[in-house]
């Protein structure tokens, strides 16, 4: 990948640079933390090795994206430090986000290890202590998650960060945030009233997935980088369109994934539950063509548990033609969002940049 | 109750204009919280009702003492609105506190209404929808309290303080939301470890609730203020002086308090097993002079149900000289406290208003 100009920080870099902000961070509220009590630490040291065994920084790396494309025209008089803290932040709020959606779904592993709730439920029983130890690790985990959603409000705001770069700041913060949470109340709403709405199936794709994780980290980025109206709506509605493509594939890997490339179990949204637009668009048409495949996808997801039982439901949605529509939305989706990036003011390298990004997230197998 | 000078508000008035920030704010929230779905404005609904029915404002009350005690001597330019509204964000920390606390302790009543854990346990067995219904309760009611810390979040910084307001926040509002949270962490592993730590049960006391309920709420409002460090020095010592005293009233009431007064079950404390100070008292003296009443004590604080044993318990309780020791403290920690204020740049009549508040917080029967 080709290096940006801005400080010689390359995209491919910035996992890594995040990694040290985040243990920065950490380090520095660890005798504030240990003031409190020693069993404060111990808590604390959840949510530490969560965020530090993340995932792919995809959020800050946004942010970067959008910061560096803004800030070639506008020679930004923003620290560096500043502006990597405030995009390593999103990683706090992004802990938040799966230490409570893990209890949610009651979650047993993430990333491979044990999900907050359940290694806190290990620890308690295996120190016999009092009460139930699968109460105490949701407890524990309620708290962790609270945390770490005060903690990227500290990282934002002591970033260094001018009141400037702050306020102009706000209108992205504001509404990543709110999005997410209502987009994950939707999320479960929709699955308690078995929905078939397709419309509120892409609201959640809309503020779920793409606004927060694609749409308004590009616009936080951009905004403390000084962007103007025209820039940020181009990033913001690209991330618009290739954050609904990149949860539409999710969607269908989640119904025909290959689990020897997902590293989930086949058809696992079929066994969550999950009110895809996939399933949305599935039913409409098996009611239409074969009420009786319809019958039996609506009695079956969310409920059946037998491998081969949810193969057979993968296959009767696969035949309703949905599949074949959700690929056809997400090829649009992409040539959308990328043709939103044909303006001039957004450097040659920055578009190639969020380019293979955007293949990258809507052309994945995993 | 006497007048504040500035501004006319008198203490007794905030509470009703607190709720008519919160309102305000709410109101405004509401068009982009319904453009996410129709079933997230459902859900904000309840944090809605939370707030707005919310208890006695105490700790948006301490910001504005601490703000009219600052700024009498600074004259500051910060615009009234945009304190009350920096000042009733802290009823959105608050909400979050209780809804997740309420999760964490299983209860099923708020100040007389069900939780809303409950509540929406009730809605969802109601409306036969998919899946368990307390676990849907829950599910909602962790996604409500996050939703109530970024709008505190939100309310602080939209307020309209001035960017130098808000970075003299920082401390207080720093401190104050990890003080509050740690402390939770801390008070509920003591539960789990039957901790018998005087000292570990003082920094519950210190940090769940007089940091969070006093002491950062006056730092708040006098850094708000413009105050220099001597007035935010003898504020804050009266926080946390009576802060602690409130909290072991809190716990003197919660094993020997008047049910018919208190509204609460008698020894509610015994029953859920709150390690508190009065209880570690206890144990220490009972181990010396009456190891018999120490190991029934051991054995049925958090244990026992019964009403007449849960009288037993207190008795057994009140023998050992703890209650003494503990409203020894507490005349102590008043007297301390109210000391801290013969500063002469404290204002005779926030002297006033900021004793009568004490005597308040820590003769009360309820």
């Amino acid at each position: 990948m080709s290096k940006f100009e801005a400080h010689n920080l390359d995209l491919d870099q910035i996992p890594q640079v995040v990694h040290a902000r985040l243990t920065r961070f950490l380090d520095a509220r660890a005798d504030e933390v240990a003031s409190i009590g020693g069993p404060v630490s111990d808590a604390v040291d959840y949510l530490r090795n969560f965020v530090l065994n993340g995932g792919k920084r995809i959020r800050p790396l946004y942010v970067w994206a959008g910061f560096v494309a803004a800030h070639d025209r506008n020679n930004s008089l923003e620290s560096i430090e500043a502006v990597l803290d405030a995009a390593a932040s999103l990683e706090f709020i992004q802990a938040c986000a799966l230490i409570h959606d893990d209890i949610i779904d009651s979650s047993d592993t993430r990333r491979g290890f044990p999900t907050v709730h359940r290694a806190v439920e290990t620890f308690h029983a295996e120190n016999n202590m009092e009460g139930d130890s699968g109460h105490f690790g949701e407890a524990v985990a309620i708290l962790a998650g609270d945390m770490a959603l005060v903690w990227a409000e500290d990282m934002l705001q002591d970033s260094g960060l001018s009141a400037e770069a702050l306020h102009r700041a706000r209108d992205a913060w504001r509404g990543m945030r709110t999005e997410v949470i209502g987009g994950q109340l939707l999320d479960i709403y929709l699955e308690a009233q078995a929905s078939e709405s397709v419309e509120l199936a892409n609201a959640v794709n809309r503020f779920k997935t793409a606004a927060y994780t694609i749409e308004r980290p590009l616009h936080l980025g951009a905004s403390i980088g000084g962007a103007d109206d025209e820039l940020i709506d181009a990033l913001r509605s690209y991330g618009h369109d290739i954050g609904i493509a990149f949860q539409l594939r999710d969607d269908l890997l989640g119904v025909f994934g290959d689990p020897t490339i997902t590293g989930k179990p086949a058809g696992d949204d079929i066994r969550e539950g999950k009110r895809t637009v996939l399933l949305a668009l599935a039913l409409k048409s098996a009611d239409d063509d074969n009420p009786e495949a319809a019958a039996t996808i609506r009695a079956s997801v969310g409920k059946v548990t037998d491998p081969s039982e949810i193969v057979r439901i993968a296959e009767l949605i696969r035949a309703t033609g949905a599949e074949e529509k959700v690929e056809q939305k997400i090829t649009e989706l992409t040539a959308s969002g990328l043709a939103h990036l044909e303006i001039d003011s957004i450097p040659q390298d920055i578009r190639e940049q969020l380019r293979s990004l955007a293949i990258r997230a809507t052309e994945r197998r995993m």
